[in-house]
């Protein structure tokens, strides 16, 4: 089969459409795609420059492209829709039944989804400062925490808080079990004293090691006796004070946040 | 109008019918919700306790909630479907033109459309820690960067270089411009070199002050004289070296990251 190209054609960031089209796609085992994101197309001029561009392609690889649009407005869409290609229309569908269900009409205008300029703004903006004040075992402002990581160095914490943070304004922090602490077997006080926020963070041997070796590579950091002993060490002081453990070997970082969030109970103050 | 219950239902994160959700109901404005994200409804117990949860929901408010569902198994998806809902499938009339397209089927199973232990995973990663390492001035590693943003302090670089890293695997640096800089009105040599990488980020004093108010108040950092005086030397040295200004006032975090994107012609190298 033929590899394909797929656009993402928006009159706003295009991220919906985006995450959208990558979330059917992944459902297509082994297709080959190449992606291409077509932001802003927010007149008249930008669609028809789209359809040329998307037509262009279609005759050079001999193969009609993949459209994913979320464009609402009915002139762009009408224009976008008639290039030479698959055009799936990402709301289609949606907003019908729900005009009904709400005996409302919907704007048929781009709405903005993400925070401008307010509240839900703001506070996203705080997460994302708190995130980065208190990451690493820095900072240590636990009582403003939703929830705070604990692991072993490279265990995935610290994109997982600044994801977090950024997609759901959570406030979350992560501290990296010392070399001390792990001898001991015991966590520093300032912790333990918000032990119901703590969420722990493992991987296995194998899979920590290919991401040690990356960043320092023949280390002691990265040798297969230290991270065995790490790790071990680790878990057995999440068992001691009954931390939650993640394993997170096969996880991305939406699925670490996500399943931190639904076992913890915190609530999402902002949604992507 | 009632406020309404929003559900989003998946078999994986949550975060694809969260986003559609979220970019349909800002077509309706003024509607009142209460959003739920209801994960990993990965078997057959889970999706009945989410029905039980949906219906329950429904009989409490006395109106019915609204499902947004990403659920790609038949089963799955045929038991939630049946709550008293309005129940709205995401992926409904994608699939079905994107089978007949390719001439295949699709899995009918979750794709998992993050990054996960692959190359893919190591360039989200190494992304993060490029814009943390070269995040306000620190690390300086421009020659790696794929974009550099530059404005005075609070003006959005920090989220907006996260958010290009977590979500596009985009090399982004950012640098405010010191008191130095802006009184002598040149740049640092070493910006000067990747000035073609550059892309400066600018708001109206008001927004500025309203930010810095909230983080220092009655200080002189978010006095309107000092604040006057840092965006109108930024702008003459964004003018005197030619470098592209995006006014951040009334963006999202999304919206800058795009738009930087888009003008810069940077490749996303994943997406979200």
């Amino acid at each position: 089969m033929r590899r394909r190209t797929v656009y993402f054609v928006s009159d706003q960031t295009g991220v919906t459409s985006e995450t959208v089209g990558h979330s059917v796609l992944a459902q297509f085992q082994g297709l080959e795609v190449r992606e291409v994101t077509m932001p802003f197309i927010s007149n008249v001029e930008k669609a028809h420059e789209a359809v040329r561009r998307i037509n262009r392609t279609a005759e050079e690889e001999g193969a009609r492209p993949i459209v994913f649009s979320t464009l609402v407005e009915d002139e762009l869409r009408g224009i976008v829709m008639k290039c030479n290609a698959l055009f799936l229309d990402c709301f289609a569908g949606l907003v019908l039944p729900l005009e009904r269900e709400l005996e409302r009409r919907s704007s048929h205008r781009t709405g903005r989804s993400h925070p401008v300029a307010d509240a839900v703004y703001t506070l996203r903006m705080d997460a994302i400062n708190y995130a980065l004040t208190n990451d690493d075992g820095a900072g240590g402002d636990y009582g403003r925490a939703d929830v705070v990581l604990v692991g072993v160095s490279r265990s995935g914490k610290t994109p997982t808080c600044l994801y977090m943070a950024l997609q759901y304004g959570v406030f979350a922090a992560n501290y990296p079990l010392t070399d001390d602490e792990l001898e001991a077997g015991v966590l520093p006080r300032r912790l333990e004293a918000h032990r119901k926020k703590l969420h722990a963070l493992t991987l296995t041997p194998e899979r920590l090691r290919q991401i040690r070796e990356e960043r320092r590579p023949q280390s002691r950091y990265s040798s297969p006796q230290q991270i065995q002993y790490e790790l071990r060490a680790a878990e057995a002081i999440f068992a001691r004070y009954g931390i939650a453990v993640l394993d997170t070997t096969e996880s991305s970082i939406e699925e670490i946040a996500s399943r931190i969030l639904n076992v913890a109970g915190v609530e999402r103050r902002l949604r992507p």
